[in-house]
């Protein structure tokens, strides 16, 4: 029963360390989730507890990982960007990878019910994950926004899609039909004229997906400021935006993020230490 | 808001393609679970409701991965083996590695009462995972006894220090430098002469791990055959293992294994079509 | 003017070893060898010469490397097949490849004249080359029979097409068309019926190309033996060739290869030591 | 004879492309060039022919490759650094990496007569080769500095062993000796005291190694310029260099380097178009 023997199988396992310096992004996408929304009767065309449970699982990892200083979500899709310089875990992939997509999955599971209440979630759901590797800031930004264009795309298309669908009467292939060919103004028009509904006022987390980032949030009147985990849904494709955060990707720009003017969300209240908030 | 000046991106990511006819596992680890096994409460040196939670969640991993010929599970790790031709996701790496993960972990939260009933899960469980390849059947049978060599070897170790701990009333250090420099039949003679304890009838789940398998399975007296996964813990170390199941690696070999004829378990349990079971 | 601020540079050399137990085949290929063989006046369509001067350059990788098993060439392109327990340079990628690569170009040119005499080199050549890996033989003798099918059928290709140029007077654009759509046996008959060339008693380094293997080699008539790379040219699609060198790529098969019995080639004649030859 | 029936094999050949928009440096480094020195008489501590050779192959490397930007050369290593967002060869590593090394390996060798005359080359030297990527110019400036502060430290110590050896008669074992423990202001002092020898009047290129880059000549006195190889040996260490050539590494700087005002180098002067120099 020698161990020893059989030890040399070890030596197959390959190393997976990532160039240094540069940025990790980790990108987890539900898999079939097109038909776990329908199983759980998810609202068209945006489900926000649905949501809302997305980004508390991207919240759990945030928590877990202080090296990712950036979480972006859309749809049944969350990327995970780290500071460029980590060496957590010794940038080895496969750790990075799969401990960010097991906390993330089991998290969703776990939270479950504190988004869908007694609604059960009828079997466990699946993430794929991926990692990409960026070598500048201007790559990171242009992934940012690739991800939040693609919210804009599909949210327009799918507003549209179930707007006709679910008040329109129309049957999904007449909608389908409806939309081939058409661009975004024609998509616009289409809701405001037929539907009289104003694209533009839609949901923020709807329209732009949601971002996870780390900055000093007041947690009282007394102007005591704490570092805490906030949710927003910011416009990324707007350079304004990259100017109020203009260090959310620099390695050294710890604590340099403007202090945090936006609504008390579940998110950041929960971080607030109890007794302040006495 | 045009898509396509940020799409150049997509090319950053990389083709991780496995190696076309080679032995594919992927091994998930529990991440801190000493800390996770106190923080739940299980019972020294081994908890089966834990067990049977990590076998359970593997069974369901196999029962979505066909591909997967066979999964090896001991303490907080689990082992899944691909058939060597596997094509399953192009056998792009991360793909394989992530799925994998990600239906093990979220499966462990979702049938934690199952096995644990009232008792509460206190917090999402994280598995990392990794993947590592073999070219030749011999390599993996070689993986398989060295995983449970080392279950041997840490079992037995457990089953002492815990004894002497809970029955022998010794500390934590005190146990640890009784058993300092002994060799396994120092160990068994610890147990039997002051403990009346035979290690060798301890439960062959703590002693071999759990093995889950693709196997024939008689329904009923009918004579009636399905094709089941079963769970065993059988000792792989013995050469007649392998002569039983010797076509358990071969990619050929479908349905060639011999009739099962171990004892009725849950899981193959379930897996027997209702009308049946009447 | 310290050195070791600039050091941290090193990290960025990643691990590129390759995994154990597996069969590792470097081939290395002419770049832009159709201009080159045009600005060197090599015979068409075979350059008894050019492929003697690659032989030669092969020979000299095989005399340093003691770790590659075989070599086989045709055309501008040579594999070398490592044994596959090699642990040479701990099996890292680039290593392996640079270093063969290298000495096969600057043998190339260093044994030029040894071949061409003093018809001068015009330029360094150039050869690119690649890694693959094969899990297992069969893998392997596939791979020599694809390389070799492909000699087969590109030599009869060119020998038909510079038999119809040469001896035909057909432009190259007129022998292209009359061989478009032609099947080996079209083109042995082309050859036979109107230039009177039966192709199967061309040179049998031009329908095989070469193959160069460490073989026990009598040096005279005493019956002493010497283990020496040896060059011949036959025919490994037959299974008679694998039934000759069973243990050619048995890596436990040491000096257990038939004793040599073709003709005393150049290669062969130059390992025979001096005072044996008297 | 079916080539298809193999042809699988060829999906054994993994992608290795490098990621986009990332420096790429392909090293050389000379394999057991201590005895390949020995075996060629090379001068001690610096043979001024191989210094040249080495410099004129990788001149060739560079005529043949546009996308290298930058060579960078010392004892028996020579660096190339590509421009980040080169797609040559579709950046397949083992491409660029085999034909960098090949063109070297084989001009080695074809120009060795033009440096040594009529002294042979005793046998086809070897270099082997490995690929670093660095994600910004902050990296490769680093490295740069990190190979020149190489040359620095190893030249100061030949120049004072040998001059200890050859003028001091010393045996090596006894320089060795006396070095041990010196930094090098001993060194400098040694030299000077000693032997009279000013180190910081040796040639640059023993004391800086070769910098092989783009530059704009002037032809002639007409004030006519082109686009040349210029090789120098300037001091990378100094902030005034990065001063005078800040757009060496700027994919955008076409041209946009000064206008070179150095020597008229034998690489240079070759490449000044013959009627120009009427």
């Amino acid at each position: 029963m020698a161990k020893s023997s059989f030890e040399y199988v070890k030596k197959f396992e390959l190393d997976d360390t990532l160039l240094p310096d540069t940025w990790i992004i980790v990108r987890l996408d539900g898999k079939c989730f097109h038909k776990f929304s329908e199983d759980h009767n998810f609202m068209k065309p945006n489900d926000i507890r649905a949501l809302k449970l997305m980004n508390y699982a991207a919240y759990q990892v945030l928590k877990d990982f202080n090296d990712v200083c950036l979480g972006y979500g859309q749809s049944d899709e969350y990327s995970f960007i780290f500071k460029k310089n980590t060496t957590l875990y010794k940038r080895r992939a496969a750790k990075l990878l799969t401990t960010i997509n097991s906390k993330f999955s089991s998290s969703y599971v776990y939270y479950w019910s504190k988004f869908f209440g007694t609604q059960a979630l009828q079997y466990p759901p699946v993430f794929d994950g991926r990692i990409v590797l960026y070598p500048s800031e201007a790559n990171v930004i242009d992934y940012l926004k690739w991800r939040q264009a693609d919210v804009h795309i599909n949210n327009l298309y799918n507003t549209a899609f179930w707007t006709l669908v679910l008040q329109g009467k129309l049957s999904p292939a007449q909608a389908e039909k409806r939309l081939c060919g058409t661009v975004s103004a024609d998509k616009n028009e289409i809701l405001f004229k037929e539907f009289n509904l104003n694209y533009n006022k839609e949901k923020e987390i709807f329209k732009r997906g949601s971002l996870l980032l780390r900055q000093p949030v007041k947690m009282d009147e007394s102007g005591a400021v704490i570092s805490a985990i906030v949710d927003i849904h910011d416009d990324m494709l707007k350079e304004k935006f990259w100017v109020k955060y203009e260090n959310l990707l620099d390695t050294k720009g710890k604590n340099k993020l403007p202090i945090y003017e936006g609504p008390l969300t579940d998110i950041i209240d929960e971080q607030i230490p109890l007794p302040q908030k006495e």
